[in-house]
């Protein structure tokens, strides 16, 4: 399933920087820093989200007590890997791309199961390992989102982040961050205070090695919550940003989809809007472009869409694609997590881009 | 996605026998005895068998230091409730049966996978709970059991069977098997010495109670190890057998399916004979009977076909069919279990029955 590791590439301009020169020192494309989770996925009716309090199409973190509940009302389940930017650096390994990941896992099963998968598509995994203090429960298990599929392929979520709730900025590998040529953050980042610090010295670290910062806003909730820190990273800090219309318009709130568009472009980033069915619209400074979404016969999860577009989209950007043929990567690898249960791919991506014709060439 | 619980049924024969008169001493229409695991199944080229030294198509039994080697080599995976006679009770709980299932667990996360899915699709679990005594590695953890899919849809497996392992005769809860109509046996089980007197244990209780006693062969290797013991069972203790048509060849040293079959009919038993894609023959001491397979578009993972097939079949027998009825339930289920990866079934099981004109009626 998993595509063979890319061909040596050229190297990028950030290899004189690069700590040692061993092969692990080489640069990664991306590297992506978020939640490490597996995903515990059941098709389920409304009335289990009704009877759980939950908001269709939602993520909600919910605590210990609270997950054994929904647990409990869920149907048979399935547990795959998650987590939103670690569902992005599996989508950018998949296509052949040079991807990292660091995330926060607990010496158990389940982060076995999320450091396994990772590794077997191919990413690079820094993994931050939670030391076993028999401490409070609610943190020393690796986290998992529980994940509920309705009729209609929408996904709410409830996420129980565990030890993902105590990434540090002490515990962040800088060395192996200042490897990635993008820095590539998930939103839900923001909703743990020690985490918050460890992005701000992740940004510096990119940005002291000229990297580029890319961030996504994750989900509207999470906008709400974090509105005016995401406004100033907009501001000070980032390159390319990734929402969907319901996040942008959020973001800066905006009544239309067209005043959103004008408020992206203003901040001269590099903006992707997804729009589900209706495709995306790509933001530069000069201009928006509509780029259709890629034809799917029969929809059964949305759950990662919004993940593997921004894998297709980091791919092409750091391998010379412009920003349309980004967005056309983008909407292939979201088309073909959302025909299976859960949100990583499971297709050969590589040879589904290289057959549209979107691999483009190394930079 | 699980159907709801079936309407209360007029009392079977066994209620006066029932312990207790709650609820929970309800007569069960099948119980279920064998291997707790959850199922890490990953797709795989068969390169990936041929370097992990593993058979096409067969069952191995491994170490965790194996299991952890092959785990290793393999692409990312899901992880979904298994272990053979559970799969059969998911089945008959799909199908809207009352379906009980004993199997040993541990304290563990994977432990309350398996007990989570299997009592959400219905099933009435009673598990036996391993004591956390932090001894041997190998035996202290929850079962499972690597799936590699191979792209002609055939599934290796390699089974780590952990805690399961010990499962003693003195743990047995007898008085919830007594409640068995059918009691429905593993042949994995008898690689265990402590299981195999468990699994005395139970057949003299269910025949103390005038239940039936049913045991699947597993696999061919299984039965290459436990000849002997098989044919003392089918000769003595039996009234149903399920095995496909090599396991049942292996066990009356047949080399032909004629032979296979004639052996079958001299035991006199229930005998009912899959053979994939060629559908199966029931074996009656009145004769064979062949019932095709249910036509299926695209076969992707054969793991529990067996399984769901025993699960149809016991539905059928404990419903009022016939034998040919009861074989034609078991293909539809097992149709349904080769669509997708993982063998529980996913669709409304009892809803395909229905319209199918296979429910049969209570008996």
């Amino acid at each position: 399933m998993p595509p063979p590791p890319p061909a040596a590439r050229a190297p990028g301009h950030l290899d004189a920087a690069a700590p040692g020169g061993g092969p692990e020192a080489q640069p990664l494309d991306v590297v992506g820093i978020g939640n490490a989770l597996v995903d515990v996925v059941a098709v389920a009716g409304d009335d289990v989200l009704a009877a759980a309090g939950l908001v269709k199409g939602s993520m909600e973190l919910v605590d210990l007590a609270r997950a054994r509940e929904i647990y409990a009302a869920m149907g048979p389940a399935v547990e795959v890997s998650g987590g939103s930017a670690a569902n992005t650096m599996a989508g950018v390994a998949a296509l052949g791309g040079r991807a990292g990941f660091v995330g926060k896992v607990a010496d158990d099963d389940v982060g076995a199961v999320f450091t396994h998968d990772i590794r077997a598509i191919g990413v690079e995994f820094h993994p931050v390992v939670a030391r076993p203090d028999g401490g409070n429960e609610e943190l020393v298990g690796t986290g998992r989102s529980l994940v509920l599929v309705t009729g209609d392929a929408e996904r709410t979520m409830a996420t129980h982040l565990g030890t993902a709730t105590t990434l540090s900025a002490d515990e962040l590998p800088v060395d192996f961050v200042a490897r990635g040529r993008v820095v590539y953050l998930e939103g839900y980042l923001w909703d743990l205070p020690a985490a918050k610090k460890a992005m701000r010295r992740a940004i510096a670290e990119c940005q002291r090695h000229d990297g580029a910062v890319a961030l996504s806003l994750s989900d509207a909730f999470c906008v709400e919550r974090h509105r005016r820190d995401f406004l100033e990273l907009v501001r000070d800090d980032l390159d390319v940003l990734f929402g969907n219309e319901q996040e942008v318009r959020a973001l800066f709130g905006a009544r239309t989809l067209e005043a959103a568009l004008r408020a992206a472009e203003e901040t001269g980033l590099l903006v992707a809007v997804t729009r589900g069915a209706l495709g995306c619209v790509v933001v530069t400074p000069r201009g928006p472009v509509a780029v259709p979404a890629a034809p799917v016969d029969h929809v059964v999860d949305v759950t990662g869409a919004g993940d593997l577009f921004a894998a297709g989209f980091l791919y092409g950007l750091t391998h010379g694609s412009g920003p349309e043929d980004c967005a056309r990567l983008g909407a292939l690898c979201a088309s073909e997590v959302i025909t299976h249960l859960g949100a990583r791919p499971q297709a050969d991506l590589r040879h589904l881009a290289d057959e549209a014709g979107l691999l483009g060439q190394a930079p």
